[in-house]
């Protein structure tokens, strides 16, 4: 069994990395560290877990040595902590904006501050097994991506990787996400007389998430972000144009190449059906990113379509995912389940 | 023009106030006293009214004398501003729970803690116009009830009234609210992810408006309270026991006899369509209380159904109409928005 | 007072125009045809006009002359049955797809079929009062646009009315409606478990509300349509390309001089605030659309932002506006709710 | 490997067998019958068994023999089919309502016709493991509960079972439920337009499911049944009478005895917290079935709650744990997901 620990496991995302960790076949959960809740019953806060753990929330320091830690911290925390958990734990996973991006100067632009550790930034691995499946077998530091930007990301990737999108015209991310990503502490934004229904655009331009993109595509991205009525769920379509001569079958080949041997990637973009294109809910709890297109051959305008679970894909399920490689097991270990529908 | 003023305006019942007096052809509203925001523009906290008005929220000293005043105030505070409101207004409108019981005793025991104005318990009139329509019409104090008192009173009177009901039995009311009857405060229990798709018993027993109930239908009333998926609206389910003999003929005809002039009762018991019981998202910004029953004959049990929106016919609009009926002016004054359908 | 008809009444457009014309001033409704329903009370369809009317539903033939007729038929039938309607009634204001483009050529590419009536495609008068208040003074044939396509033409226009745009690179739409844009009819991809909690993109490319896009703006709209999880309300996101030397100032002084007299635009773009940018949920049952905008200075990339309520704005409101106009009343008669909050 | 077919694979509580069976460590699936499909792809309906299985459905006739088959027909369909089911499998899991009353009187009044397989009624366990765990290791012919049956029965057994209840008083139970209840089949009623947002009170008297607990329970329950927004999740509120002189300790006891050591029924009635009573979002997908209980001690009155996924404990896993049993597996074999929070 592998000695695991997370941080900051109160929250939405610690709390999804506690439900794959402990049902993870190979897995010993260590350390479930809390600022907040010390000594408190993690099914107390998490009440998914009743009757399936008895785990209690513990402080930083009750953490011994571990094979891996996942830093679910806020934002900002991670990379001032960074050097202890280096020294406690083989592998360090984070799941914050702290390491997401390479360049200090990125990161001061879009988050508005000083990196704390700058020299850190080019170690981290990216986690994004689709595009950097071998690096991540031999990392230390991983950085799971945001989740609209994994989205984003998956959707549009293989295209740019054959060269098929005119990268002067840039790509328009459209991105809508449910109100857990926003996290577990309450505010008036997202108390739920004002947040149900909503259509919110909470971030029309330089969104975090989009200099992610931008990162890994290779290409200027510009996103808009809006809340929707849901409490899980992101799904980006994105706009761009085609390189001249590209139609839709070429389009098909690249999705169809690029994904065949993911097992969290699917491509869905039929002919007809009610879930024909990529869509959230069917997702939810699951692993899986679902990506699909549409070609306006007309015009050579091409859309795309990624949908993925913010907390699993867009986040600890991902991160588990990475975990897996890094560690030689299978892939898909304790990321097994579907989906529901109806849902 | 009538002078009045809404004091506790930046809250929910006080922005629903302001819409409808706002759009009151006789009133003018001369304060909308908040104690966060004095001075902040009325639409920047409610976003409807944006075009609508330039109001700007004042303090308490800003209003002078008026014609009516509206307490949207937090719990407990009313009964300690009562003897400032006498004095400014000719009427004053209680919308808190500070009032809506006439003994100090039931009150300390369902709100936990001694009335600070007892003596005035019994002044108020209850804002129930189909019970209390010739009181009101004299009234200088009135206290509107709870958003399920109204509903679950409204949908079992007809039947009290008449001595139709077996009283020894009781009353078993199973209320269900939206989120907007918490308040515009934010909290864990209130964020967004937490209590979208909620089924949240919040109160199996207990709860305060049940008091009202008893009070009002003169019977032991248990209500259980749940949360459930809206922002606005109230739906009770009245179970209780028919006198026997009592036929559905019988309770058919009292509801239609008791409610047939009232202008915001409507039975609604059909025996097909979709809307067949009362149900309150077509009510939604609509003064209107729907009633319905249906009587199983050979068990002599009988269900009620009442439905509301707890903001309007369950809060500000029962207010407004009061105090028309308090000004001899029409009773529906200001209060003809039908509802929408689909919602 | 003027004489009206409704045709398509028992739908949800039909609804909504009922519901407003019902509580217009100067308007008898005179005729609600519905060819399903024929001697069915209104309400039986309508709940939320239960003691609002005793109307009932009647055939085509029932309606005499009158002053104007709504037609809110499925598309297709509008075009077959135009002569009839013209002949009835002074003024046709039509709410389906029928007439809304004004060539032959573009309807058959957008709507895959032949337009039955295509000498009539000039006659119709765009029922945009933002865009053709003049020509509406006069018209005695109305084509009131698409819902997306309103909000579209409405968030862009100021821009491309000053010449701001780079129309070269085109401008591309994201927009998201609730399921009431689907109509009143059940089918698969409607049933509440299949679309509850959707984001479903049903239109990746050539959605029929582009084509009006791109006639009333005078560029290239590449528009994406997504169902999100409401029943009511249309936002439209627009990314585009300002020309250079255009600042936020600018854009901003060009949405200001435009909207100013606007009774129905209200520009949204704030700098703090839940509700800083246009939403549809506190425009539900109100004729508002909600523009507002914002602007990525570095790369002049514009991000534009509106919101609406489908059936009223984006429908009956929308072409009660435009009768009212054509009638010589007030604008806004008898389309004064504001909307609510929260809901 | 056992081999277990499922009829009427393509209905929600098909779907949702499909999605247990094909993840359940010790079974193969022969056969996915559907009359509506035969031939297309499983995943086509289902889509979140994309990528985990290639299975088609198929008609009745391309089902060998096999171990178990599942019958998630229409109502009445199942018992003019049995005959040929009893001859294929050595064990029938019968999801329908047909076989769930043990008395043919009893299920004309409630159904409304004439039983087609009297003399079967007796044969069939019913499957509650909780009440009949010992009958369901040897039986033959299993009849899986309604899913508000199995709330109502295991939120009041623990007192029934210890004669706490005064009988005398009859229940009274309040059901919610989502529209996933409803079928896959669309209609007016269940069209989102109209179902989104509902309270709606469906069934005032004479549900089925009433029928059920009455049985099970051995006292005359009453129960109203009402949709509310949610798709998936069922729970019910029990109102009932305690016998003089017990008191909130002893039903406490009698839960924590009663359910200690079920694998799938999980006492929740804590004094704090916002998930402290039984509630059906957190259980999604899962096939906990979570009961608590509040005692007013003034009254005696009791108030108990339960919740469950109506398509998972209310119907395909409780059917897979009723199988596990009989086939002398571990009970909870492909049963483990816990369900996810925040949803």
């Amino acid at each position: 069994m592998m000695r695991v620990a997370v941080a900051g496991a109160a929250g939405y995302i610690g709390g999804e990395l506690l439900r794959l960790l402990l049902g993870h076949p190979e897995v010993e959960v260590v350390g479930a560290v809390s600022s907040r809740f010390p000594g408190k019953r993690v099914d107390g806060v998490h009440p998914n877990l009743r009757a399936v753990t008895d785990l209690k929330f513990c402080s930083v320091d009750n953490v011994g040595e571990c094979d891996a830690v996942f830093l679910a911290l806020p934002h900002r925390v991670a990379m001032t902590q960074i050097g202890d958990w280096v020294q406690r734990s083989k592998l360090v996973v984070d799941l914050t904006g702290d390491f997401r991006l390479d360049e200090a100067e990125v990161f001061r632009r879009y988050y508005g501050e000083e990196h704390q550790a700058p020299r850190l930034l080019g170690d981290f691995v990216p986690g994004l097994p689709e595009l950097h499946r071998e690096r991540l077998r031999t990392a230390d530091l991983i950085s799971v991506p945001g989740c609209m930007a994994t989205a984003g990301v998956l959707a549009l990737y293989p295209l740019v990787a054959r060269d098929l999108i005119d990268l002067e015209s840039g790509a328009q991310f459209d991105a809508r996400t449910g109100s857990s990503g926003s996290g577990a502490t309450a505010g008036p934004a997202n108390l739920h007389a004002e947040r149900s229904g909503a259509m919110r655009v909470f971030a029309p331009t330089g969104h975090r998430h989009e200099a992610e993109i931008s990162r890994h595509l290779g290409l200027s991205a510009a996103m808009t972000a809006t809340g929707v009525e849901a409490v899980r769920g992101v799904q980006t379509i994105c706009h761009a144009t085609l390189r001249p001569g590209v139609d839709r079958q070429t389009v098909r080949r690249a999705f169809r190449e690029q994904y065949t041997d993911e097992p969290f990637v699917r491509v869905v973009a039929h002919q007809r059906g009610i879930f024909r294109y990529p869509e959230p809910k069917i997702l939810l709890g699951s692993n899986y990113c679902d990506v699909g297109f549409a070609v306006d051959e007309g015009t050579g305008r091409l859309t795309t379509i990624a949908a993925l679970d913010n907390l699993v894909k867009g986040g600890a399920g991902n991160a588990v995912q990475c975990f897996n490689i890094r560690m030689g097991r299978p892939e898909t270990l304790g990321l097994t389940f579907p989906g529901l529908h109806p849902l």
